[in-house]
């Protein structure tokens, strides 16, 4: 039977190659550290649980396609604490992040059509925009200039007339790079400049090192028809499981098309979006307790890196991964070797090969992503078995 | 600015521009009976809720891409009940039966491609097909033969070698048709031969009032590779919000593509996934009692519909929906007329009117559909309401 060919050119999880020899590793006994996956080992406020714990209502039905509007009042009280002023009906509810990225992607892209996304990228964009037939042009970064992207004649020389729209994630994943105020007003400009949208991914919008306060692309009135923002609890509140985003725009009619995809899917899971709301409740002491704790980890995973011979890596000031240059040819083989050839007392560590981060054949086959979601002594120790591993492999 | 042309495509809900209507009627301090939403009132089974009040760990994390392992080992020992053998790794877990029928669609279509549907068909189906670049083909069907489909013949004219699949619900949304045992062979035996995927929709499985046991299309065992079935915990357990459907197919490939899209969104709603198994242990008494009450609110409809002049409908043997055709030109055009001239002891009834359940022009504007999910009085009230207002407006 034939499938679609815009499925043919998704991928499975570049993570997933690793599976059967991590499950043989650990079979043996022996222990592995994670610093390949995003998911954070911070409490969720207990107010979500409690929540769910007091529903009442004898029949759990459908929500409103949109969204519930306590949620969506959240959300909308939640950006005028930043200075932002959304209308309720410029934020409608999505099954996390990625509903909110997969539907406003094919809300405005068309077989053929080109995104601008500055890489190494978050892999899943892949899937997102190959399923509407568009197509991803990588905006090129280096690990020696830091991953940094906004160059103004580098975007703008791969414009194109089928170029659609620009797509970031800020603070980046899996860069670990945070836009300044120029570069964030560079994009603005270059997105009313060219007529594209901007969908803007601020999923880490807390995770920020540098004591800044928070700030979004929202922030730019001029760009109120061009930007997409891409919101979510999973990060903000350690809620992943919820699966509880928002797509937010001024633009109406993009708005509008949107509610078309909405309505067709009928509408998000109603229990998760009211318990969702209530973490919007939370004391602003929490994101204080948490980022320092990320900051601490973030300073432990850097630290570490720093004294590694032939590991090249940039300060990440922002969400909780970093990119780094490894001194092997292929980090998929190394990591293979890690999980067959090697240990030290029983235990070794995965990353992120940097192949899957990219869209340019052949780039980033020598680097690797880091999440740095483990306790800074487990941080410590994995970092330790990344540079023992390295020390024996090219020995 | 531009968008895709295939969200420009597809249509916001044919239901919608009633609303500012009904918000006017019932700002009058009228009131309105709906049988135009598939909203059942029938309780949620309690233990739904129980397990969300048991959930004792402290962080809410991400579910694994294709579904809980608990959840898909509940849906597995349920097909076993009913006669059908399947692997656990034939099932994935998706966002409701709406996600279910997003993915195998995505999966199966590319631009261009042509799917059959019997029409009338669930509107949505319109846009998780033209997202796709996919067309729906519609297969023919009249009020007069009471809505069948299933002719060899008929269907065998429409393929092309275009055609990838035949999609039908069954039992039927919007008809309430079952298809008979041959019916379903000579489906089975069609994709066979002209290499189709049938993508089977049997979300209201357990709403049949024959007293015929439970039946579904992977009881044919020639068409392994054929089969997609969509199922779901929505209409089955009353738990529409819980937003837990599966996509079940024997077709190993197919499942490794569809396995790519549930990556690339991580995973489902991770404690309605766990809620959703434990609907699996009710006791299947309570399916006796939730059949024996929509059996009873069909009689309802059915025999108070027969009595009106002019109305044909043929009596609906599943799911808890039917068409009727009315004695007026347009179904449209006299729902606003009920809500605008029309009151009976402050009182006004509302339905889906059928055009936007056909994917040809200009058929099915003289029906409409009914949604028999209130209680047995109301309903008849609400009959009693369609047959004073056709009286009205045709004299």
């Amino acid at each position: 039977m034939k499938f679609s060919s815009k499925i043919e050119r998704c991928a499975l999880s570049p993570i997933r190659k690793f599976y059967p020899y991590q499950v043989e590793y650990v079979k043996q006994g022996k222990k592995i550290y994670h610093l390949n996956i995003g998911q954070p080992d911070i409490k969720t406020p207990p107010i979500y649980f409690e929540t769910l714990r007091n529903f009442e209502q004898p029949v759990l039905e459908y929500a409103p396609s949109p969204g519930i509007p306590v949620l969506i009042e959240a959300v909308q009280k939640y950006f005028e604490e930043i200075g932002i002023r959304y209308d309720t009906s410029d934020i409608m509810v999505t099954t996390g992040g990625s509903e909110a990225l997969i539907f406003a992607l094919a809300t405005i892209l068309d077989e053929g059509d080109e995104i601008l996304v500055p890489e190494p990228f978050y892999p899943n964009y892949n899937t997102f925009v190959n399923t509407t037939g568009g197509k991803i042009v990588p905006i090129p970064t280096t690990p020696e200039e830091g991953y940094r992207f906004a160059d103004k004649a580098r975007i703008e020389k791969l414009i194109t007339p089928k170029t659609r729209a620009i797509m970031f994630t800020n603070p980046g994943n899996p860069t670990g790079v945070v836009l300044t105020h120029d570069e964030c007003k560079m994009l603005a400009d270059l997105a009313v400049e060219h007529n594209l949208f901007l969908i803007a991914d601020e999923v880490y919008r807390e995770f920020i090192y540098s004591g800044a306060a928070l700030s979004s692309m929202a922030s730019f009135d001029h760009i109120d028809q061009n930007l997409i923002l891409i919101d979510s609890v999973s990060k903000r509140f350690s809620a992943c499981g919820a699966r509880i985003g928002v797509v937010v725009s001024k633009n109406k009619e993009f708005m509008n098309q949107l509610l078309k995809l909405c309505q067709a899917r009928l509408s998000v899971a109603t229990l998760d979006q009211l318990a969702s709301a209530q973490l919007y409740t939370v004391e602003k002491s929490y994101f204080d307790e948490v980022r320092t704790e990320y900051k601490k980890r973030r300073d432990t995973v850097y630290s570490a890196l720093q004294k590694l011979p032939g590991v090249l890596c940039t300060e990440p000031q922002g969400a909780f991964y970093l990119m780094a240059k490894l001194p092997v040819k292929s980090a998929d083989d190394f990591q293979v070797w890690l999980l067959t050839q090697f240990h030290d007392n029983n235990e070794t560590v995965m990353y992120a090969p940097g192949g899957g981060f990219y869209a340019t054949p052949g780039k980033g086959l020598d680097e690797i992503r880091i999440a740095y979601v483990l306790n800074s002594r487990d941080l410590e120790r994995a970092i330790e078995l990344l540079g023992m591993g390295l020390e024996r492999y090219n020995g």
